[in-house]
C-alpha cells in the first residue's frame, strides 16, 4: 500500500497558520514525521479559503521549494487550480511527483493533463464531473473513461494514472460505501496497469467511532483493489490496519512487516 | 450478517466436560447467552477425540433435546458422522436446522445430502474434497460444483446451502487470504440464490494480534459477499465488527444498529 501523508493541508487551522507564517521549522516537521512514518508521498495542499489565487501559488512554491531542500521524499502537489499545480510542479522539475487531481470536465481536463505529460508526472483523476461526484457505480466510471480518454490524447500513459472512485458518506446514504468499492473493482478490471488511490475518512461523516468505520472501509478496499491511500501516516492505528490488510492479501511476505509492527507496539490489543 | 454461535464445541476443554457431566445449566448457560448476544444459529458439535462413535450419538441427541426444551433458537448440527447428524436431526424433527457439514466425498454426499431434503434442513458445504482442502480457487468450486450437483440430484434447493470457502493460514501460505475471498466472491457469482458461510479464526493461525486479523478478514469477507459467520457472538468487538461491516455494506438502515451497539459501548475507543 502506498501511503500518501495528507497533514500538510491548509485547511487545517495549525497548517493554515504556519503558511502564512511562512514556518520553515513547523513545515519540515509535518513533513519529515510524515516520511519517517512511512508516507511514500507528501500531500502539500496550501490553498486557505480566505487566500487569493496569488497567495496560493506563491504558498506552494515555497512548500515544494522549502521542504524539498531537505528530503527526498516524492511530493503530491494538491489544489484545484491548475496554474497552482504547474507553480509546484515548476518547483519539482525533475523530481517525483503526483498532481492532485483531475475531474472529467473538458477544461479542467485541457489544463491539467497537459501537465502531466510535460512535467512527466504522475496524476490523480477523480471519478466526478463537472456537475459533481455522480451517486452510481457506472456514472463513476464513465468520469473516469472521460480522463483515460484526455489521457489517451495527451500521451500520458494509464501506468501514471491514479484512479480515485470517491468517498460520500454512508450517513446519508447507507448504498455509497458499496458505490465507491464496486467503483474501485471495476476500475481495476478496466484499466489494467492503472493505479486506485483514495481518502477514506469521508465514509464515516456524521457516525460515532469514525476511527473504526474507516480502518474497516480500508480492509475492505484493500481487497477491492486499493493501491495507495491519502491518510494521516502519523495514525498509528490506522497505520497497523494498513499492515493488517497488507498480510492477508498476500501483500506481506512471510507477514514480516506485519510482525515487526506489532513487535514495536506490545501494548496495543 | 447472520451469526452461527461457536461456542457448544466439544474441541473446547470446558464443554467437553460438560458435556461428559450432562450438565444441563452449563449446557443451557451457554446456548442462551449466544442468542442473547445475536447468534441466529447455536452450533453443537459434542465430537470428543476420546469418545466412541455411540457416545457422540447420545451426545448429540442430549444436547439438541437439552436446548430446545427451553430456546427456540435454530441450531447447527455439527459432526464429521453423518449418523450423528441424523440423531441431532431426528430430535430436531419439524424445527428450523442448519447441518454442518458436508464434503464433495461422493460417499459423504451420497450419506448427509439426503438428510438435508429429508430433514427440509439448510445444509453447509464445505468447498474441499476427500483429499482434503484444495490450494486454488478453482479447485475449492469444483468441489462446491460437486456438493451443488449432489444437491440438485437430492432436490435439496440451492437457496438452502450455505457454501464454506474455508480458509487457511496466511501465515503458512500468504496468498491463502485471497484464495478465500476470490472463492467466496466466485461461489456468490456461480450459485445465485445460494449463501456463504465461514469461520474466521483460521486466517491468522500462528501471528500476533490475531483477533485484528480476524476482524480485518472479516470486512473483507463482508465485502466478498459473507452472509453468515461462525463466530463466538460474546466476543464483543467481534461484534462491533459485524456492526460496522454491515453499517459500511448498506446493509443496515439509516446505519441505526450501528449506532445502538456503540451507544452501549461509551467506553470503546
Amino acid at each position: 500500500m502506498i501511503i500518501i501523508g495528507e497533514k500538510i493541508n491548509a485547511s487545517l487551522p495549525g497548517v493554515k497558520a504556519m503558511i502564512k507564517k511562512r514556518d520553515v521549522a513547523a513545515l519540515l516537521e509535518l513533513a519529515k514525521a510524515q516520511a519517517a512514518a512511512g508516507a511514500k508521498f507528501i500531500d502539500v495542499n496550501v490553498a486557505t479559503d480566505t487566500g487569493s489565487h496569488d497567495d496560493e501559488l506563491q504558498s506552494m512554491k515555497w512548500a515544494v521549494e522549502t521542504i524539498q531542500q531537505h528530503i527526498d521524499t516524492p511530493l503530491c502537489i494538491d489544489s484545484a487550480d491548475p496554474a497552482v499545480l504547474e507553480a509546484g510542479l515548476e518547483a519539482r522539475r525533475g523530481r517525483a511527483t503526483l498532481i492532485n487531481s483531475v475531474k472529467a470536465d473538458n477544461e479542467h481536463l485541457a489544463e491539467v493533463v497537459p501537465l502531466a505529460y510535460h512535467y512527466e508526472s504522475l496524476l490523480v483523476g477523480l471519478a466526478m464531473d463537472k456537475t459533481g461526484i455522480p451517486k452510481t457505480v457506472e456514472k463513476r466510471l464513465k468520469a473516469c473513461e472521460e480522463i483515460a480518454g484526455a489521457c489517451e490524447i495527451h500521451k500520458v500513459p494509464v501506468e501514471s494514472m491514479y484512479f480515485d472512485p470517491l468517498v460520500l458518506p454512508v450517513s446519508s446514504d447507507v448504498k455509497q460505501g458499496v458505490v465507491t468499492l464496486d467503483t474501485l473493482s471495476e476500475i481495476k478490471k478496466r484499466f489494467p496497469g492503472a493505479n486506485t488511490v483514495m481518502g477514506l475518512s469521508n465514509v464515516s461523516y456524521g457516525l460515532p467511532k469514525r476511527p473504526r468505520l474507516n480502518r474497516a472501509f480500508l480492509h475492505m478496499a484493500i481487497y477491492a483493489g486499493l493501491d495507495a491511500a491519502i491518510m494521516d501516516p502519523l495514525d498509528e492505528e490506522l497505520m497497523l490496519a494498513v499492515r493488517t490488510g497488507e498480510a492477508l492479501m498476500g501483500k506481506d511476505r512471510f507477514c514480516r512487516r506485519y510482525m515487526r509492527a506489532f513487535r514495536k507496539q506490545e501494548a496495543v490489543v
